[in-house]
């Protein structure tokens, strides 16, 4: 084949314009030129099509593409499709194809189906798959979500420390087709406990008369299955391994976690994160589209209300003041500068401390150093904001010079609060084994909301003599 | 070695203690004994170590550390410090100890070592390089920040389409102690043009007299040098590869960027969207403590500044209603809330459709299904905020009935017209090619601020009649 695209740009193109010719295709039930056309793409392409066409022509439409591809293909294309549609196919074809699929699928992959589907389904799959194996399932189906145990896969390549690098090679190329990964090899004693790590690079360059125990690696690092899944990908990211070995209590081999799985994750928890940040309580995983109207009133009504019943204080704060107000309405118009600046202010200084913490560069313990940086941050913004707004505000709009003067220093000190505050919520909240991410945007701004109008108000009554 | 720690967090806890023990060490001067605790560590840990030695004892200090180690180990360790460290020890070291870290580093990180040093050093460096590799570094040096270009290494193995499998693995085992990668081969025919993949996995399963121009994959997927890296890091995600080539116009290759330098940059690409959102507008990449004072204020003052001028309008709104509100003063109390619960249900609204954008499943294509959900969503939404603030302010603060309604017919518009507007603004930015990432948070408050006073005063001097 002739490669003619060489941007990215141009072989998202391409792509576009194979689909736009299935299509067609599909809409003149051409099905056999259909398969041609898909058979040109990758696999993971192809699901993506299928996917489409589920969704523009429904599930028994791209069943009937699905059942068109060659065996092992299909397989491949099956585990690049999203759960939902792993499920509704699943649902849809005979037994023996579920078992075909669920037998030739990667260890892994398998699981995450398994663990979709109904339980009597899984049970009526497992029937006829042989014991050890369906001992071994049901040990992973065990692991908790998010879990080290949950992302590994047992298909790794084992060696024995006494073998030759020619004999781990010869090893290698017998079993390697049904490995997830042959480029790191693990050595194990007889208690399956792991003694070392051998990478196929070294095997590959290294004399093939040594022996694996004078040249594994035996300083390496590995996780325990029920680690954190975050922890996990902060292992990977900080040490660039492609492949981590996860073991049990007694430092037993039980499997691996390879890089392709962390790159879902981290981004997966960077969703997480903003997601609460912007005041979005758990979307389930789920994407945007796929999530339900009611799935997206939960995720979002309880934030809105907890939030809301914060405003009543806010309210409280106002009505306590509302005489003074009243006797000078004008500060009501700065009311919502104030408060905004404040908000932005804590926020800003929020995003930066949970981007810090989350990437493992800020910790709690540098809370001094962290105030001794936002109160100099916010004296200098302050400053710059409180200056425009005097210039404004007494000369502008021609407000007496202590109404401006009355804002002007509000703004400083709301400025100043808010950042310490915004930097220091969510380093409490990690303290506390809270997610610092809950402490930014919404939550933040509602409780700066409240000290920006206490501010605002009591340098009010003190400069006014309302 | 003897593992005894299988946790993520045990190994936390013995690096700590490993820590302890070097900085008790170095208090007492016993350098060499730092040196031998320091060897049992992993070269990544061994550089940040000294990172905090830097940080607590100055820079000397973690120079006179780094030059007790051997050799080989000390360049492994550089190459994983931070560049500000790197850049403090290269302008303390010798010329002769600069060059060695240059020509032993990996061509990636040299590079990257060099775009951070000032051209005058760069050029006192590369007078001693031969001439083709002065060639190649210089044309490594003028790729774009950000692009394929500036990720990529060189150091990749390159196949020839007449070669036997033994043939090959022949080659691999004389070169591939040099090369970035040797998991992923690539197949060049005379004119550099990349013409096939072969991974070291088919290579060391597959027969040995094979050809490889018979069994190498003829479709594979590249970028080009120009490519963003954010739309690379795409790719690594949707085909899960390890390594991925660039080639320039010509289809010729220039190198290959690989898995573990797209973690980094998968991560970068979340803050940068985190910080936007957070109205924060470009830390350098720089680590919140390692920014400079003026660093953060020029990262955060100019959000403030745009955001006050808004607030400028919308404290014009409100003057243009204070004979309406001095009348009905109690209104002033819920326009926080009312202002609030339009910039959170803006805010989470547009957070999905920021994040279903960059992991690509929303296209601004999907506008209509996404106003149609929207709606959905904010009625039900608006309707129990509502209820709940109906039955708090007519009977909980005795209002008259009308004031209750006022707010919660504002509610509930506020409510639907922030959910569309924050859904639509990310994706009306990502068409005319602005970062969604800037449509959300304060950008998303300011807007909804406006939109929320402006209905509620209508509503008010509707139902009011003042």
């Amino acid at each position: 084949m002739e490669h003619t695209e060489y941007t990215i740009e141009e072989m998202d193109k391409a792509l576009e314009e194979t689909k736009k010719q299935i299509f067609e295709l599909l809409e003149e039930k051409k099905y056999f030129q259909c398969r041609d056309e898909l058979l040109g793409c990758n696999e993971v392409d192809i699901a993506e099509i299928l996917q489409e066409v589920e969704d523009e022509y429904g599930t028994q439409k791209a069943l009937m593409l699905f059942r068109t591809l060659p065996k092992d293909t299909s397989v491949e294309v099956f585990a690049n499709l999203d759960v939902d549609e792993q499920v509704a196919i699943i649902n849809l074809i005979t037994d023996p194809e579920i078992q075909y699929i669920i037998d030739e699928l990667d260890f892994d992959d398998m699981i995450d189906v398994l663990e979709e589907l109904p339980a009597n389904l899984v049970d009526k799959i497992l029937e006829k798959t042989p014991k050890a194996e369906r001992h071994l399932i049901n040990t992973f189906l065990k692991y908790k979500e998010y879990s080290a145990g949950s992302l590994m896969t047992p298909d790794y390549i084992n060696l024995k420390k006494e073998w030759t690098v020619r004999e781990a090679l010869d090893h290698i190329k017998e079993v390697g087709m049904d490995s997830e990964t042959i480029y790191t090899c693990y050595v194990l004693d007889t208690g399956r406990k792991l003694i070392g790590i051998m990478s196929l690079r070294a095997l590959v360059i290294m004399d093939d008369s040594l022996i694996i125990g004078d040249i594994m690696r035996e300083e390496y690092i590995s996780a325990h299955v029920d680690d954190d899944q975050e922890e996990l990908s902060e292992l990977f990211k900080k040490y660039g391994y492609l492949a981590i070995p996860v073991v049990d209590n007694e430092g037993r081999l039980v499997g691996i976690v390879t890089v392709d799985d962390i790159l879902d994750v981290i981004e997966e928890e960077a969703t997480e994160d903003m997601e609460r940040m912007g005041g979005v309580i758990d979307s389930d995983d789920k994407d945007y589209l796929d999530l339900s109207v009611l799935g997206h009133v939960k995720a979002r009504l309880p934030w809105l209300m907890l939030l809301m019943f914060s405003y009543f204080i806010t309210g409280g704060i106002i009505q306590s003041f509302e005489d003074a107000l009243s006797s000078v309405i004008c500060l009501v118009t700065y009311m919502p500068m104030l408060m905004g600046t404040g908000g932005n202010s804590g926020t800003q200084a929020s995003t930066l401390i949970i981007r810090g913490m989350a990437t493992g560069e800020v910790e709690p313990s540098d809370a001094l150093s962290v105030i001794w940086k936002e109160l100099r941050i916010s004296l200098i913004v302050g400053a710059c904001l409180s200056l425009i707004n005097y210039l404004r505000i007494a000369f502008l709009e021609g407000q007496p010079p202590m109404v401006a003067l009355t804002v002007c220093v509000s703004m400083i000190l709301i400025v100043i609060v808010a950042k310490i505050i915004g930097a220091l919520l969510p380093m409490g909240a990690k303290l506390i084994k809270l997610d610092p991410a809950l402490m930014s945007g919404p939550m933040m701004a509602s409780i700066t909301d409240m000290i920006s109008l206490m501010t605002y108000f009591s340098i009010a009554k003190a400069l006014l003599h309302i």
